[in-house]
């Protein structure tokens, strides 16, 4: 088993734990490695599920925050071991992993070692699954068997967010559009009826719709309503009685997941639309008074998160949550994905003196 | 091996011929029993390429006429052996094969038998994989074999063609329409541009398309201009970066094959388009002397054939061809395929009128 030194620089440890593989579904060597570190520390009572390691203080304080990142990473693609680069004379971290999110895991993982009495109570949360379904995220599972540790009066995903802080999330929306017709051999198309030509006003409401940007507790979030796929035809000589459009809508928190439904069924009316998929989205939660501290704290100027990311766990539990990482969110996933050194350590002196 | 008498019925023959199934590819027992029936007929000479039999009068006639049919099947789904049913009082031979087009490839067998001294020389053929990929039909082999048997001065083919005459037939094209744009999360959409989006404006010149109607000696042709397909998509998450349209072209025969290339590009100016598939269709050739008197002599009106068949191949070698046979085109390939009787017996009547 790999021996993790939480003594060392963020910076060091995000390329340690990225050099241990942890693709959705092989966690374990790397949880492994977070719980034998973790238990060494005496501040620290320590509870597994799984592959989600959770470690908290009991101080006693007043409040309790929630610090948590997950461990997978999606497929390896040629981009581990991590190396040393520099861009425009500014060193990165280059790997998979990197920005999602094992330079915000190192962070936390730092923190949790050295922070032996911070002044709030910290729940860290190390968590497997984010990667893949929902339903197998380490989160929910430990959500069912242990409700009770999730409660705390705010929370900090350390998702990547350039080093900002990103309040709530968009949710999303998936639903299917469909069209029918009269199924006909091509030379006598008049006999039929071409359900893909019925799709043309689907496909022309989606081109023409202008997303909204919607205010919410002062930040602003920006929707967007997309086709993400389409198919239909029976083959080459006939006239195809079937056509479906499935469409992505991200909607801003302000939105309830009905709210969202029916803003679907009304841009698409006249059609028959299926609903398939529905995560609702987080409110940014700053208006929570450590919200505010944390974002005074941190100097950060707060954004909006657009990608629906665990934070809406922790909303929809009634914990206020923001993300707070190193790292480009547009870079996560990418087989280029590379952390800012200067992030890293941004990151982790920011956490560390608002916990101090 | 099944035995056929050619001396019965057209209408028992189409029983017989119909109860020995022929899918493409199994064509063998029948073209078999074809070959053996009409090698005994010693006013024919016979030669047989694969499973199509040629079997040709050699009288010295001013003119000669080709008599063509193919004798394979659709898959058979539960429509064999044929039925004797009424349908409002009127008798019907129901089963797969009865339309297209056993029951024309039947009278033709009758008349090779019972045509000692035809008033023309004839060549009849009847040939295998009609029903598949062009390049696999029997016709295409003989034609690069034996070229010299397609000689002739007008072609007959027995396709189902409700007891009328069809002159030539419409031209068929399909292209591909492809839009591209750049992939991107769902998330944060305006990163990207969406490729299913960009195809509205096909769609919409699809639906709004007014296909026309020309006049080409003397018939109407109705086009079609039609989406067989579509597709486009990545993953519920990603914009899209292509999409595809298939559409399928059915033209009237006065226009080229380039011309109604043009004529698509045309209508999809400013999208990528790549034709795939193009067969030119065929002139009615009805102002040829010998198919003005068949028409006359048969007593029907002239209509055209929207379907492309294999009139187009004999117009293409300088051969005015029609289709002339029993059976409602709009049921070929139908599970409730079915032939009136008395269709099967006024296309035997006007063919032996004709021919004698």
């Amino acid at each position: 088993m790999p021996v993790l030194d939480l003594s060392v620089s963020a910076v060091d440890l995000t390329r340690t734990i990225c050099d241990i593989p942890s693709v959705s579904d092989d966690e374990t060597p790397l949880a492994d490695a977070i719980e034998a570190a973790v238990r060494q520390l005496p501040h620290l009572s320590v509870h597994r599920d799984g592959d989600t390691i959770v470690a908290r203080t009991d101080l006693g304080r007043a409040q309790r925050v929630v610090i948590a990142g997950h461990i997978d990473t999606v497929p390896i693609n040629g981009n581990v071991p991590t190396r040393d680069i520099e861009i425009e004379g500014e060193p990165y971290v280059w790997g998979r992993g990197t920005v999602d999110m094992k330079a915000g895991v190192a962070v936390q993982l730092v923190l949790a070692a050295a922070l032996a009495e911070p002044r709030v109570d910290i729940t860290w949360m190390w968590y497997d699954h984010e990667e893949v379904d929902a339903a197998r995220n380490g989160l929910t599972r430990l959500a069912a068997a242990r409700p009770d540790l999730f409660a705390a009066d705010f929370a900090i995903l350390g998702e990547p967010s350039n080093g900002q802080v990103e309040g709530g999330c968009n949710g999303t929306l998936r639903a299917i559009v469909r069209t029918d017709g009269v199924r006909a051999h091509s030379a006598r198309a008049w006999v039929g009826e071409n359900a893909i030509h019925k799709a043309a006003p689907v496909l022309v409401r989606l081109a023409e719709y202008r997303p909204r940007e919607i205010e919410v507790d002062g930040l602003v979030y920006r929707e967007g309503l997309n086709a993400v796929g389409i198919s239909g035809g029976i083959a080459g000589n006939v006239i195809p009685d079937a056509c479906e459009v499935e469409v992505n809508f991200r909607f801003a928190p302000s939105r309830s997941g009905e709210q969202a439904e029916q803003h679907v069924r009304d841009v698409f009316e006249g059609f028959d639309v299926e609903i398939v998929d529905l995560s609702p989205g987080a409110r940014p939660g700053l208006d929570a008074p450590l919200a505010q501290e944390f974002v005074a704290s941190v100097g950060a100027e707060p954004r909006p998160k657009y990608g629906w990311t665990d934070v809406a766990r922790f909303s929809a539990m009634g914990v206020p949550a923001v993300n707070y990482g190193p790292g480009d969110p547009q870079l996560a996933h990418h087989d280029e994905e590379r952390v800012p050194v200067a992030q890293i350590e941004d990151v982790e002196r920011g956490l560390r003196a608002w916990l101090t």
